[in-house]
């Protein structure tokens, strides 16, 4: 199921209610999305006006860059669901004697496996969002750099918060050089994303302050 | 114009186009509003379950309080528009001679300090869900702890977000009195989130590994 075509409102009231789906990864994904859409706002505030013609080319760049993470990260949510899914299903499968016991085993590290890249993934994304920022509140609409802020912001906050749902499926999985991998790779993005985003965000300020 | 009945998908395309609304602060307290939509969602799955009885009348109390400011939050949404669209019309008013620039003067310094107070409510909101977090993860399903870490940098996302917002227009505000009391205001909410945002983060990733 995909809940980028229900109302906000429904979504908040999916989010909220004792169904597990759609969760935190889908906060994740939604947040993601929500940055990618501030830096496109910027971009096209910023494109067409002669003041700003200098860095058009740039601008247009950057534009093209997020409107793909935008519907990238809303294709995340859809993933997120559907992978959460699977590892529900793989733990419901039966196991009755020793071959069950055994292909329900196999059918959960499949499961968590998925359900560990696929927030990874939506960590990559949302990492990607971030790198635009700096050059979007250096080169965009001064008017509208709060937005670049914080465009950075809800990125930071989903790459984060797809960092705890890699860290909850790893916990499940028992071959440990995938899940050494994974939670370097989540790690490098945490560290790299951290110093990135309060660099921007400073900048933000400081140019807010400027005015 | 509420964009609460919008699809994820519109508002995603409102938010990333050139219109200025939404912008920043719609995307702010639709994170504040996610937050309190995951703590919720914790509770939801804590209460009735026969492991958690001893906490159901706490957890019980923290879901009223996510539900009412999942709902004041949605409200922010409708809020920032409407201030937002006040300060551009009373930029827009007329200033041919000296009566007319004082009208407007007024008007604008009218409007900016709503512009000001409204995202500072947002934080303030925002602040709430994240006072709201320790106790969720602590208290709540462990299975669903990953989410209680989702919901706090979703709402620190928000306060983040909405400070961005008092700052831009503090900037306009010649009442140095009230502009220096709303500074003085976001700063300290900033202060307080951040270190408890941490901390519950800290918090949630320890249960996570302890799985």
């Amino acid at each position: 199921m995909s809940f980028k075509n229900e109302t906000v409102s429904s979504f908040l009231d999916a989010l909220a209610s004792q169904a597990s789906t759609p969760g935190g990864g889908s906060a994740a994904a939604v947040m993601g999305s929500m940055g990618a859409a501030l830096v496109s706002m910027v971009c096209n505030l910023t494109i067409g006006k002669p003041k700003y013609a200098p860095v058009e080319a740039e601008v247009k760049a950057l534009l093209a860059r997020a409107e793909g993470l935008r519907a990238a990260l809303l294709d995340a949510m859809a993933d997120d669901v559907r992978v959460f899914d699977a590892v529900m299903a793989a733990y419901g499968l039966p196991k009755d004697d020793d071959a069950q016991k055994a292909a329900r085993s196999a059918a959960i590290q499949s499961a968590l496996r998925e359900a560990t890249d696929v927030p990874l993934a939506c960590a990559r994304l949302a990492a990607e969002v971030i790198g635009l920022c700096r050059a979007t509140a250096e080169q965009g609409n001064v008017n509208v750099v709060s937005d670049a802020g914080v465009a950075v912001l809800a990125a930071h906050a989903a790459v984060r918060s797809a960092a705890l749902n890699v860290y909850i499926n790893i916990g499940g999985i028992k071959d440990a050089e995938f899940a050494g991998s994974r939670r370097e790779a989540i790690e490098a993005l945490l560290a790299d994303t951290a110093r990135e985003t309060e660099a921007v965000f400073e900048l933000v300020k400081a140019k807010l302050s400027g005015h």
